[in-house]
């Protein structure tokens, strides 16, 4: 593991929002640029369901981050003026203690024993970490998909904690398909024999039910206009379709599988089982009692709000209602709405359409 | 077995249009109204994938069929006035001859054995019913969903079998996502272990695999506002959510569960997967060499397409297509482009938009 990468164990007993506690949990953290004297230079990603911490390259670990084009030196988010944090979110596998983490009282895994995730928790720990760092205020907390709500969750529950918020296809909520989507993902995974009710060896599990997922993940995370135009109904040559009659016949179909292949291993199922289900939980009414009691527990100075025309799974009638419902408690809320044909996954490749957006924000 | 479902047994050897044949295959009908003297008002209803033959009740069988408010006495195709065929699809489990079908040869179900299937050879299988029948041209063709794939493999194979033509909810060809979409429904039915290759006994199959291809099915043929509007974020009560913390939280889980149990031991999976392939294999370009080399060996008098707004599995730019594609081989192309809600299966349910535009079409 590069030395980019830093943990940071939460001292004594981290109480979870639906119930339950972690003792000791970890966060795992990489940061780059530089703490201004004034400390108030920051910025925290919080990242989407999948991602690691590894936002973009450094030096100490030179390979490309999911974010790469976005965060660095002359970059929208320009570490040269930036102190930069991207949080591995609690619960997933990269550092940070979650459902694959040995549970301190018993050495082995936590597995279907870690307590109920909410994103609260995650943003919560999260903020444990700015504390220890000593930052009080952040410059912006930035957010994009699950991270988005992470990061409302952050704000909602640190009144004060940053002066700008930027979140990016995400929503206040998830709606019924979203729901639905992320519910079927995980019942392919459950129903893998070999998850085995979570017990499944660390170097094996339902790679089948992971496959599946995934797949199912990247039809959502893409658009149907995006395929047209890409593949459309080009063939697979005869010499790369498998022996299965049922297998492979259209472009699309072999490019969802070197996707699939390419995910297995990567992510702990049960941690991704925590993780779907939080962003299935999470709702901005659950602080108030209703969303906008909700959102006017936001205080930020400036908001910026980005939505892509062709996201299915956070639609940008989301990202409408976030820009709608915060402009109440907020004095500058702006809404971008970017014709990209990516869809959900538009922030990770769309870099045309959302670097000047980004750069004007943080300019 | 009600006496409603009526048999015909094709004689001798039936050629699949991509390789292969079959010994005088059957087709499953059912039949309601007369044929006039004339034998010109006959209409002809090929099925989406999953029905069987009985589009509406009968004195023979008054169990009320999958289109009960659009074909009958004084319905929009009006059994007074038309001799009404349903077909059930060569290749599905309905009375028809499929993969679940014993193989005449053998004596053991064709499973897997069974040749590729076309949409192609399920129109050529309807086409010899009517002219067992002694249906030279019909009144009209009416196809929705995969059925009017079917009902375009029909009138571009057999010139002049129909005057009218009606295409609801259709497409000239599958695009990626809708390929995709199918793609992984397979996969999950063919990954679990239960489908054993194909080989699985008559009582039992890969019920967890139709499962999961149910509860993707259910997405993609109902719409995420129509979702929106019924579940919102809903929860189940208490009592109803299963042990496990992963099942149940929403009504929208709930609401695909059972659709998902009460789809399992309806269809057979082998068949599934047959039908569902030809489906995605299906392309209008393949009879001329392109799109509209394909469409003008159409020939209709008048032809009625209908597409719904919120339809993700056929979506209406499809149906602006046909309805373009058509207007040159075809004097008279209408266009119903409608704002139901229920997406892709809006033709069973949002009667009242659909029963209109079929009522002015036959009037």
């Amino acid at each position: 593991m590069s030395t980019a990468r830093q943990y940071f164990q939460l001292p004594g007993r981290f109480e979870m929002r639906r119930g339950g506690h972690l003792d000791r949990p970890v966060v795992a953290y990489e940061t780059w640029g530089q703490l201004n004297p004034a400390r108030d230079n920051a910025i925290v990603i919080f990242t989407g369901m999948s991602p690691s911490a590894h936002a973009t390259s450094s030096p100490e670990d030179p390979s490309p981050g999911w974010w790469e084009e976005i965060v660095g030196p002359s970059r929208p988010i320009d570490t040269r003026r930036f102190f930069v944090i991207c949080i591995n979110s609690l619960g997933s596998c990269f550092g940070s203690t979650g459902p694959a983490s040995p549970d301190p009282a018993t050495g082995q895994p936590y597995r279907t024993s870690f307590p109920v995730l909410s994103l609260e928790d995650v943003a919560n720990a999260g903020q444990a970490l700015l504390a220890h760092l000593g930052i009080g205020q952040l410059h912006s907390i930035v957010g994009p998909s699950m991270g988005g709500m992470t990061a409302l969750a952050c704000a909602i529950q640190h009144p004060g904690i940053s002066r700008h918020l930027v979140l990016l296809s995400t929503a206040a909520r998830a709606l019924p398909f979203s729901i639905a989507i992320r519910s079927l993902q995980r019942e392919m995974i459950r129903r893998d024999p070999a998850w085995a009710e979570g017990n499944y060896p660390a170097d094996a599990g339902p790679i089948t039910g992971m496959r599946l997922a995934r797949k199912l993940g990247m039809m959502t995370y893409r658009g149907a206009r995006e395929w047209e135009q890409r593949f459309g109904r080009e063939r697979v040559p005869g010499e790369r379709q498998a022996g299965n009659a049922f297998a492979l016949d259209f472009e699309v179909e072999a490019y969802l599988e070197a996707h699939a292949l390419k995910f297995i291993g990567q992510f702990d199922a049960n941690c991704y089982l925590y993780l779907s289900r939080a962003s299935d939980l999470f709702d901005v009414a659950d602080h108030g009692g209703s969303i906008q009691a909700g959102f006017t527990r936001v205080s930020a100075e400036r908001v910026l709000v980005i939505g892509v025309e062709t996201d299915i799974l956070f639609p940008v009638a989301q990202q409408r209602e976030l820009a709608a419902g915060l402009a109440a408690p907020c004095r500058d809320v702006q809404l971008a709405q970017l014709p990209s044909v990516q869809g959900h996954d538009s922030f990770l490749v769309d870099m045309d359409r959302f670097r000047p957006v980004l750069s004007a924000f943080f300019a």
